[in-house]
C-alpha cells in the first residue's frame, strides 16, 4: 500500500513531521503494530527507522541513527511498539536521550507518560526538544454546539470495538484522494493521530466535551471537502457507548460505513453481550445521528475478513450485500466490491 | 420537606459530614442554590450557616463560626453559594481560613479549585484539614463490564438538562424510605454529591470509563434496596447525549423516570434544537437501557411544573397521564398523583 498522499496532515493538534520510526529491542512483530501502521499509511512521513538491539524486529525502512535522520529532515522520534503494560522500559531509555540530543522531538501513544521519565525530561530541557503523548487530550475543548458546519463528514461506525474503523477510514480517504476529492483522514485514536500526524484522542476526552471534541475534529471546510473520521468503539458496547455517541453526534457525518468481522458473535471480552446484528447497527446509528444531521446516510458495509480465504471472503461479502442492499467490501483487499463502497459513499442521496 | 433521614451516605467519594454551611458575602438568593438544597435535602447533615458579610442570604440554619459549629460536631464546611464565573473571590479567603484553622475541611462545587488558592492550601496544611473539589472524579474508575448487579435501580433522565432530575431522584429516593423501603440517592453532579456527602460527578469522568463510574456508583446490593440515581443530560443532547448513555449503561436501571418541563420547546441554550417528545424520550431510553437490563421499564413522568398554578398543573397532569398512559407528578408538589408514580415505580412488571 502507498502513503495517503494527497490527505492533508493538519488537524487540532500538529506533530511535527516526519518521522524516525523506533522499534526498541522488540523482536514480536505483533508489538510493533504502529510502526507497521506509520510504515503502510504514513510512508512519505517516515525517513527511517532506529531501533536500540540489533535482533529488533523491522518494517523495512532504511535504519539510521537520530543523528543521520535529523540530517535526513526527520522532527521527531515515534514510537513505533507497544510493550506489554504500556511502559517505558529502562532499555529504550538511552536510544531516547540520543534522539532528543540529536535534536528529535519523541511522539509517544503508550499509556506511561513520557514526562514522567526524569532523564528524558532533563534531555528534553537541555535540547528544546518536546515530549508529546498523543494520550492526552488538547486543552480548552469547547462544549459542543450542534450547529450545522459546511463541507462533507464520512465517519466509520463498527458492530464492536478493534475489528477494523482505522483502517476502514485509512482506506476510503485514500481511495477519495485518487479519485481527486479533497479529503482528510481524521484520527480518533494515538496510533490513528501518529499516522495523521494529529488529531483528538476520543477516549482521553473527559465526558462533557466529547462531542465539543468531535466538532473540533472536523472543522468547517469547503463545500466538495471530505473527512474521513475514524470511529471509535460502539454503540452496543456496554462501555464504551457513550464515546461512540458523542464522537457521532459531533462528526454529524453525511455518511458512515458499518465495519465488522465476520464470525465474531460476542463482544469483544465480554462474552455475556451478543455482538449486534449488521441491520442495528445502522438503524442505531441512523436514529442517533439524525439529531444533529437529519440526512445522514449509510454507505455500506466494511468488512475485515482477514480470517479468509480471497474465494470465502468475496462469497461472503457477495451474500450479505444482496442479503442487506448495500455494497460491502474489505478495505484492505479493496477490489470491485470496494469500488461499489466507494461510488456509495460519494453519491448523494 | 425534611431530611432523607433513612437515605444512607455511604458513596464511592465520601464527603466529612455534618456540614457548617458557607453563604460568602452573597446577597442574592439564586446563587445560593446549594444552600437551599443542603438545607430542604441533607438538613441533619447542616449543623448551621456562616457568612461573612452581614447581609448575606440566609437559610434559616442556626448561625454559627466556624470554631462553634466544630463545637456542634461538624466536620467540613461546605460552600453553599456560587459566583458568577465559579471563582473564590478574595472576600471569602479569611473565613475559609479561619474554618480550616478550626479544624473543619472545606468542600467545593466551584468550577476554581479550592488547591489553586495558596492560603488555602497552606491553612489546608498546617491544620491537617482537606481541601475537597467534588467536581474531580475519584481515581482509578475502571472501564466498564456490564455485568448485571444484585439489587434494584431507578434512574432520572429527562428531554433536557436543567429540568429537575436531581430533585425527582431526591424526591423518589425520600418516598421509598417513607415507605420502609431500603433506598440510596446516588449523585451524579456537585450539588447532589454534596446533597449526598459522596456519588461521582459524571460530566468531569474521562468517556473510556463513564459506563464504569456508573457501575461502581450503585454497587452490588440486597435484592429489596434500591439505588435513586440522578440523571444527566439527556439522550437527545448534541453535545451530552455520551454522558447520558453511559450513565444509562453502566446504572443498568430496572425502572426510569422521564423529567420535563411542560412548556419548554428547544434545548436549554440551544434554539436550534427542539425538544424531543415525552414518548420519543421514553423508547429511546428502553431500545438504548435494554443493552445492560433486558427488564428495563418506564415507571412514569416527573413534571416540574413550578411555572403552573396548582389547578392548572394537576390538569395538565392529569391529561399527560391519560395520554401517555402513565402516572405523570410533581416531585416537589407531590400529592396523590405523586403516590401513583411510586407505587408505579415499585411495581413488579
Amino acid at each position: 500500500m502507498n502513503a495517503p498522499s494527497s490527505i492533508s496532515h493538519q488537524s487540532v493538534s500538529t506533530l511535527p513531521l516526519p518521522y524516525l520510526v523506533f522499534l526498541g529491542d522488540t523482536t514480536e512483530p505483533g508489538y510493533a503494530k504502529t510502526a507497521f501502521g506509520l510504515r503502510d499509511w504514513a510512508r512519505e512521513e517516515c525517513v527511517g527507522q532506529y531501533a536500540c538491539a540489533e535482533d529488533a524486529v523491522s518494517v523495512g525502512l532504511p535504519s539510521m541513527t537520530p543523528t543521520q535522520a535529523k540530517a535526513a529532515g526527520a522532527r521527531s522520534l515515534v514510537i513505533g511498539v507497544a510493550n506489554p503494560g504500556g511502559v517505558i522500559p529502562a532499555s529504550w531509555i538511552p536510544a531516547l536521550v540520543e534522539a532528543l540530543d540529536a535534536g528529535l522531538s519523541i511522539v509517544s501513544g503508550l499509556h506511561a507518560r513520557l514526562k514522567d521519565v526524569s532523564a528524558l525530561r532533563e534531555a528534553a530541557s537541555r535540547s528544546g526538544q518536546k515530549l508529546i503523548d498523543v494520550r492526552i487530550p488538547p486543552a480548552n475543548i469547547p462544549v459542543g454546539t450542534g450547529r450545522k458546519r459546511s463541507g462533507k463528514r464520512l465517519l466509520t461506525v463498527g458492530t464492536d470495538c478493534a475489528l477494523g474503523k482505522k483502517y476502514a477510514a485509512l482506506s476510503i480517504a485514500q481511495a477519495f484522494a485518487e479519485r481527486g476529492i479533497d479529503a482528510d483522514f481524521r484520527a480518533t485514536g494515538q496510533t490513528g493521530i501518529m499516522i495523521a500526524g494529529g488529531g483528538v484522542p476520543m477516549d482521553a476526552v473527559i465526558s462533557d466535551f466529547e462531542a465539543g471534541a468531535a466538532e473540533i475534529l472536523s472543522p468547517d471546510a469547503a463545500d466538495n471537502h471530505w473527512d474521513i473520521i475514524e470511529g471509535q468503539g460502539s454503540l452496543y458496547h456496554p462501555a464504551y457507548a457513550g464515546v461512540s455517541l458523542g464522537l457521532l453526534h459531533g462528526s454529524q457525518p453525511d455518511v458512515f460505513v458499518v465495519c465488522h468481522q465476520p464470525g465474531r458473535k460476542t463482544v469483544l471480552g465480554l462474552p455475556n453481550f451478543a455482538l449486534p446484528t449488521i441491520e442495528e447497527v445502522i438503524d442505531l446509528n441512523l436514529a442517533l445521528g439524525k439529531r444533529t444531521n437529519p440526512e445522514i446516510r449509510c454507505g455500506g458495509i466494511a468488512m475485515n475478513t482477514a480470517a479468509f480465504s480471497l474465494e470465502d471472503a468475496e462469497d461472503l461479502m457477495g451474500r450479505e450485500s444482496k442479503r442487506l442492499g448495500l455494497p460491502v467490501a474489505d478495505p484492505i483487499r479493496k477490489g470491485r466490491a470496494f469500488d461499489a463502497l466507494i461510488a456509495s459513499c460519494l453519491s448523494e442521496k
